[in-house]
């Protein structure tokens, strides 16, 4: 199932995608309350879905799937090629750093240069959204733990991120987590560690890879962060971009005003925004 | 004013602390509700106040009085003895990690030792929480921009801090951000920057400061995170710890299971949680 949120005459709500409409689920609350209550919803939803009467997806604006998670944590060099251009070695362990819920953005929306920023830069990455989550999961068990993917975009503002060791802040700014368009539920896209994932800048490719050059897995990633940590219903895991980022070409190139920046990755969709200057 | 979120008879409301009782505030919804309406709702509740008729506060469990904040902020290398002890020279510029929202603790609740983990250490933090918020804010108007002030710990697990460059996880584990007993507005409490700031091990004093030492001050604090960042009513920052983590105790001294470790700062009040090793 392609589960999305959205909103039409002014009310925002969940809905399932059915090839080019969406079919409202009815669900009381946000993405995070039917993540919550999917087990008792998914056979009534499978049943909406088949009945169509969906309006279509063009008539509606697509939210971020997950608008408000409780935390998003993003993992750093998870692709051999983005390491490499990065200068730096193969991590011995997993490195996770954070995007504040705020940076949160829709799918199609533009993204912010922030006001005496001028370092925006890239990274295709897919996300993980929790579904019940839990602590102390072993990578054998956690795909049950996830409810279903999305194409994201780690926007960075480069200069900010490495200004200082902790990239945390540097990856929160507004608008710099773009997701969507919609979520693909686990079990209808299977093992995740397949999916061409790309990156385009006007049209230009940036980023070309797999899903399958993860360096630290979508299961192994949720054990590492849920040894201490409570995985909970619609938290998102950025698992890592490949490499192609603009920091890392040359002559360097980062987003300007204007520029449009699209994500895809197979069977998920992509996402897309307009770089934009704030006032 | 001092306000906390209690839980009586099953129900969890906030409240204002009046000497040993605590009167409740009629307010739907949680603490960010009230942060939210403060401005319409403070003579309501001044006026509930002097009323008296509230219960006695032991009759009561104290929650964290925010207990799921939209983002947690804190703020690395922030006192000169706690940069000396770390090794480091002073930041050029503000080293910003975050806590999850699911590291929020009571008060009085005990601190977890998560499974297989064996180095947690406190931090003594003096704790902003963010009234109306906003972007932008320069360190001249950053004090309206903050609500009100409560006592934090940092709690860290040191190996998994600095097992990897990133912060953030090894400062997210579960229960690792007591928060408390409540918060005193910013108007009651005035100038954050001349508060003594403690923390005890089993009674024993291992930090005393005055957060007159801040390297980097509220204001400044505020200036910085809202460049790129919209705060919130409700977001916290942790505005650094001083001097005395058991890491840099020579012996290093790591807290065990049993061991009661008590913070706090002047005029806010205290905090305190027992070690208990997850089972």
């Amino acid at each position: 199932m392609k589960l999305c949120t959205f909103t039409a005459d002014g009310v925002t709500r969940t809905g399932i995608v059915v090839d080019d409409t969406v079919v409202e689920t009815g669900v009381l609350g946000s993405m995070i309350d039917l993540i919550r209550d999917w087990d008792r919803l998914k056979p009534e939803l499978e049943t909406r879905a088949a009945s169509g009467g969906g309006v279509p997806l063009a008539s509606v604006r697509l939210e971020a799937p997950v608008q408000r998670p409780g935390k998003i944590f993003a993992i750093g060099l998870n692709y051999a090629d983005h390491i490499a251009e990065s200068g730096l070695g193969t991590p011995e362990r997993q490195v996770w750093f954070t995007k504040a819920q705020t940076s949160v953005n829709a799918p199609y929306d533009p993204i912010l240069i922030a006001r005496g920023t001028m370092t925006p830069d890239y990274e295709a990455e897919l996300v993980a959204v929790i579904g019940q989550g839990g602590k102390h999961i072993v990578a054998a068990d956690a795909s049950a733990a996830i409810f279903g993917y999305c194409v994201g975009n780690d926007v960075t503002e480069r200069m900010w991120q490495h200004a200082v060791p902790q990239w945390s802040l540097g990856k929160s700014f507004d608008t710099h987590a773009p997701m969507g368009p919609w979520i693909v539920t686990a079990d209808e896209l299977g093992d995740p560690h397949d999916l061409g994932i790309r990156c385009y800048v006007n049209g230009e490719e940036r980023q070309s890879s797999n899903t399958g050059h993860l360096v630290y897995n979508v299961w192994q990633q949720v054990e590492h962060l849920s040894v201490g940590m409570t995985l909970e219903p619609g938290d998102c895991l950025f698992t890592g971009t490949p490499g192609g980022i603009g920091a890392a070409m040359n002559p360097r190139q980062f987003l300007k005003p204007g520029d449009v920046v699209r994500t895809e990755i197979d069977r998920l969709g992509a996402i897309e925004g307009i770089m934009v200057a704030e006032d």
